[in-house]
């Protein structure tokens, strides 16, 4: 595998490298034109006023063939992030949300798994009605999700592998730059660490033939040094580290932070990450825990507040 | 890796081991219930009055640590068996649709991904309407699906892992023996070849240090033998056999119906499976084709009319 043994050595050539020989994007030329109007309706020429959230959500996945039948995948529900988009449109910020197909969205985290299905009864005259049990979540999910897209404060982008995930996060990051400092990358994506490169993958399916199966994965380029570094060198950037061993955990943050320069690390564990959650900057830790007093109270609704609040210090400084 | 190399040799120990080693299924008492009354509900005494096909569909996930984070999946939109369950419902079967979570729903193929979100609208005084261009299919899905399910035509099962999957799958095959050459299994999931075993895999999240990544798979147990020739020996058996490689296509399906004795194989390209499969049997070959003069004609029209003619001569024999 060339290029796993000759990688290029620094992160820019082998990201660039990895976008050399990833698949192209389809519907790049789509995806730009709602960017540049996106970003356009949120300039009021004063950087300041125009606060835009790039939020990233659900995992990505990297395919194990050209015709792809195999991936891995990383398992990611979508739920900070869509949890996250909804407290930052409450906070007055627009969103653009980055998300992998299928995963949660916005306004619908009450939902059932598969809500058309599951809340609604057709009557005899054959017309639609919602079950009184779910009346109150769907009609807000519809009413709020309308409200924020149609406004034009909530841009959703889907990916699904990793390739189309590095792309697209590109082209955002580049269309955010004329925002300035009141641009913010929110990266809870799960992206996958490991990917097979597109030239070394074999064309069909793989068979299963009578022995085990090996699999040689190459390294994802460290892209948050990147978009730190090239794409967006003012924005304020949040990454998310996501461990199931508690004791690497909070290391593996601060290294985040001070090899990516990151303004803000989320560290979370797995099984507690819906009650708890440690932010790192460069001089603090702050255990953000959710509202245990009030039902159903997240604990993205404290992380934003603090979020917002170390972003405007950011604008201002 | 010793579950790899002391692997036990035949089919039905082998397939023991599997289950030995996978993690508990955890709703087991609930989905025995349900199957209990399913069969109950369909089971008049006479054995040829009563027939139930088991649908698999989508695709099985193969965890690769034990507290996932990253999983390998195969890729199943889940069309073909959901439109399967459609038509064999409209020929007055009864179905156990056993499919991937999050996948594509019987009566629900020509919706949008996000229904609730792309295809309703909320008025001024905070009701609900369908928009009209999706009104049609709304309607249909919503009225069909409850009048399927709530008639006791329809029972739903979602797995997402191969230990659920084929967990699952046995306990269908059990539970439906009385219906003896009644029952019918129709086997259009994508199931996982390769597999880490439960015991040799790593608790935690797999780290990415600094080199590539090396990944051994075993294989997954030949489950297709055992469920011919143990769990369900009398049910008429069709298995699928999807490549991305014509050249090899048909002669990997004829070894699957001799090897596996299946009564009958549908092979399927995956750039053309929308269009035509071939249905492999003991003594004949015979091409599917989708009727082109009929707008939105499905394949798995006369597919599912080609399989109940053969289960009916199956049954009579």
């Amino acid at each position: 595998m060339n290029s796993i043994d000759h990688a290029p050595e620094t992160p820019t050539l082998k990201i660039e490298a990895f976008f050399k020989s990833a698949p192209p994007l389809k519907d790049a030329a789509e995806i730009e034109t709602k960017l540049k109007e996106f970003v356009d309706r949120n300039s009021s020429g004063n950087e300041k006023a125009n606060r835009v959230v790039c939020v990233t959500s659900g995992g990505t996945t990297v395919p194990l063939e050209k015709r792809c039948v195999r991936y891995i995948d990383n398992f990611s529900s979508g739920h900070r992030g869509s949890a996250s988009t909804e407290y930052f449109l409450k906070a007055g910020y627009s969103v653009i949300f980055l998300y992998r197909r299928g995963t949660c969205q916005p306004f619908c985290r009450s939902l059932p798994d598969d809500p058309l299905l599951e809340c609604f009864t057709s009557t005899d005259d054959s017309s639609i009605q919602v079950d009184p049990s779910h009346a109150e979540v769907v009609k807000r999910a519809i009413a709020e999700n309308r409200s924020a897209v149609n406004g034009g404060f909530l841009l959703k982008l889907p990916f699904t592998t990793i390739f189309e995930y590095l792309q697209i996060l590109r082209m955002i990051a580049v269309s955010l730059r004329s925002l300035g400092p009141s641009a913010m990358f929110y990266l809870a994506a799960a992206v996958s660490d490991f990917y097979v490169p597109w030239e070394s993958m074999t064309m069909h399916k793989i068979q299963s033939g009578s022995g085990p199966l090996d699999i040689r994965l190459a390294q994802v380029p460290k892209m948050l040094y990147v978009l730190r570094n090239e794409w967006a060198p003012v924005a304020f950037c949040i990454s998310f580290k996501l461990e199931t061993d508690t004791d690497i955990l909070l290391g593996k943050a601060d290294m985040a932070l001070k090899k990516y320069k990151m303004h803000m690390v989320v560290a979370n564990e797995l099984q507690t990450r819906k009650e708890e959650v440690i932010v790192v900057t460069e001089q603090e830790k702050i255990t953000v825990r959710r509202d245990t007093t009030q039902p159903g109270a997240d604990v993205e609704d404290p992380l934003i507040k603090l979020v917002v609040d170390r972003h405007s210090a950011y604008i201002d400084a």
